[in-house]
């Protein structure tokens, strides 16, 4: 473990003596516009809070990703996105000192960089995912809505990487080991702290957030009526998963509205 | 199942090919307010969100039905209203491509053929109705505004109908199917998705989804006191559902003013 | 059974053949204020639905109590109030008709004639409730300002005096019945039906109520968590009650600041 | 028993003849609009009623501190804060009767007393932590914004100290009690009442509110579902500590915002 910390701030010190990576140039203003209305759609839900974010991979670069300074997620403008690269260093803080972004971007930037198919990722503290983390008790698809938790959803507990920690993903060692854990799924729980869901899109991770966390109190309600549970079938979760995506533009276009007024 | 496809999507092709409908005329605008109030309410109440929707009968004619193009249920309004007949094809889409539609309007279109006495129809997926589909726990009436549970609420298992499946109810055949496994009672759980409640009234739909939904949450609570159950008499259900309706008229004006101002 | 539906209806042939009870003179204009604070409060709360209604007795006579017309409890303004006799007939309907009363106003006037301390009558749906009633697991006190449930709840079951019924508090027979069942205490549950509490005034009545609620969502966790649970000492809940509507005015001005605004 | 409130009476008549406490001058009016914040941010998240508080010590002196008179949480406003020297004595009423403070002012004042490092206290009466008041089961951290409770969260029973009362820490003895169950500790539950909450500033003591009746959501779900949980070490709680605080001023900010705009 120590080793781990010396090598983690030998690699911040190395960071900080870098140039700053170069801009893949303007994003596109509708994914800015997606971007802001994603992170204000989960604060109306109450699955992000003051430490939860939502990223998108930059349309011109797949090197790159945007995602919002350090701010509540109710509060993310327009004006608020910054641009990351892959190692989570920002091309451009705006003045901002380093303190100002978020400490755990690394969970986005080692994500992208391992996961080629993630367009978009959100870390969530939502409070019904929470209990399925601590008990490890297998999170399984019951909603037609939640099918893609049929491929699977790894709880990430990092002691097994890191021993005793202050239990963030602080640095990119940590955030290559939650990617890691994170593996081909969709999804990953954070024993005692929350989780990360991927998708293709930003309007695909909302969704997920969603669905995973309804999921879970829907769950946990069914298990405690003491009897069988019919999960979703594989196959079932396969077709749905196909079309997934089909009708979310038009809900998607909902919850935005919703969210966006109140700026 | 390969069969039930093929035949699917041969009526489709063939549905395409036949000349639209004819409209009944325009119909009572109270009756189109009605439903956007019910749309509005539903959404209001946490029981429809982007794929859900409800239907009423046309007044005048039994073979045509009214609902919303797809659309999130909170953002209906009257110029959104369509007609379609009773094979769920619309009269005039107003330039809209089908994918405008609801995939899911064959649940609406093969009740009502099914049911003469139905005259509106809801399909949500309120979350506290999941668990009792998964499980098959019989919801049972426990409050006296839930009396119409005594009639019996089946749980529509798409597997045995249709095999493995996306499980939406994306043709006439599905349509058909539920409309059978719903049969004669008022409502029907959809395993893994949601319900389909029906009514002789808007007003009566959306009291009785508001109260199926309140009866699966109260039930659930009372199911885990560890004490027996006193559910409604059918004796008792019977002389309540004789009466219902009787000052729904009151409540509906409530619930229609506190959404229709936020237009 | 037969009999007492004979009866009832013979009754109520009869009041409508008497004249219309006379006026005590306009009610104190605070009075009415509070009266339609309190109904606008409990609705905020969730604890009044379109068949819900909160009384209060007339402060000039009191053989007269003040009651809104039939109507959703989070409309009601000053001038739906109208004044009944204890026989719960209107003074004057200003030209509604009878149906537009509540059905079950026979709930107010048989308590206040029976119960000379009451001041102020609940009839709530609140859903926490409904499940004690059903189970018939005794409300215990463990909260502080629920103290009053120390005197006891009892569970007015409809079936022990009337057979099967529609379940409403429909005449003064059921009325009667009811306020029998509720005796010398501060409450009473209805089986699958709801409550009904009583207090010195409306701020009382109304923090009963709300408190009454509270305390079964509370017991019905702290049950669920499989430890011996220390109940209120009838001592305790003994010396709270004589200090009970201490701080009480303070947070009443809030409730009602609250909801005030919103007409 | 006796002698304790004889003593409390005299030392409440002796208190009264005192003068009252010089003022240790204006304090930093961003204290006070935090004070302001702090109150409504707890109401706006259900952690505070009409009859919760909460304090922070004056910035000129250690020996002050300043609170709201009696008020609905949400409705505090900068002219409704006033000054208290640790006796809990009003410097200055400002023409209001005693009987507009509030009661139980004396946890803060007894609090301050006995431990240095408090900044800042919260009463509150949040439902969730009440079941675990009243049956023991100890609160154990399971989420890393709640690695505090990691250092311990004491019951306080009243009976212990003064046996059957009305449950409210009503003067200075009562206090004292509670200030000494509480111990060094971050928070203490009171059984059947509430709970009270420390930390070193306002922003800590309102997000430890927060997530001390967060966890006892998530912990009571967890406990349920018949699977052995993993709580947090006590060390990633003190390597979380440690840190705490750090990316609270951002969430602060989001909250603070929020409710600040309503007024």
């Amino acid at each position: 473990m120590l080793l781990v910390v010396v090598l983690a701030g030998f690699w911040i010190a190395a960071a900080a003596a870098q140039p700053a990576p170069t801009s893949a140039g303007p994003a596109d203003p509708k994914l800015v516009e997606d971007l802001v209305a994603a992170s204000r759609i989960l604060a109306d839900q109450g699955l992000l809070d003051g430490w939860g974010h939502v990223s998108v991979r930059h349309n011109r670069d797949p090197n790159r990703y945007l995602m919002s300074r350090g701010l509540s997620a109710d509060l993310v403008t327009e004006k608020d996105i910054l641009e990351f690269d892959l190692d989570s260093r920002p091309v451009d803080t705006r003045g901002l000192p380093m303190s100002a972004l978020f400490t755990e971007r690394y969970i986005h930037g080692e994500i992208y960089k391992m996961r080629p198919d993630v367009m978009a990722v959100v870390h969530t503290h939502a409070p019904s995912l929470i209990p399925f983390g601590v008990t490890k008790v297998p999170l399984k698809p019951m909603y037609h809505r939640s099918a893609f938790i049929s491929f699977g959803i790894p709880v990430f507990e990092i002691r097994d990487r890191a021993g005793m920690t202050d239990m963030l993903i602080r640095n990119p060692t940590l955030g290559h080991d939650l990617a890691e854990g994170l593996g081909n799924h969709p999804a990953a729980l954070m024993r005692g702290h929350g989780a990360v869901v991927t998708g293709p899109s930003l309007p695909r991770v909302v969704g997920r957030t969603i669905f995973l966390a309804l999921n879970a109190t829907m769950q946990a309600q069914a298990m405690s009526m003491g009897a069988p549970v019919t999960y979703m079938d594989p196959e079932e979760a396969r077709k749905i998963e196909e079309r997934e995506g089909h009708g979310l533009a038009r809900t998607w276009e909902g919850w935005k509205r919703k969210v966006m007024g109140k700026r």
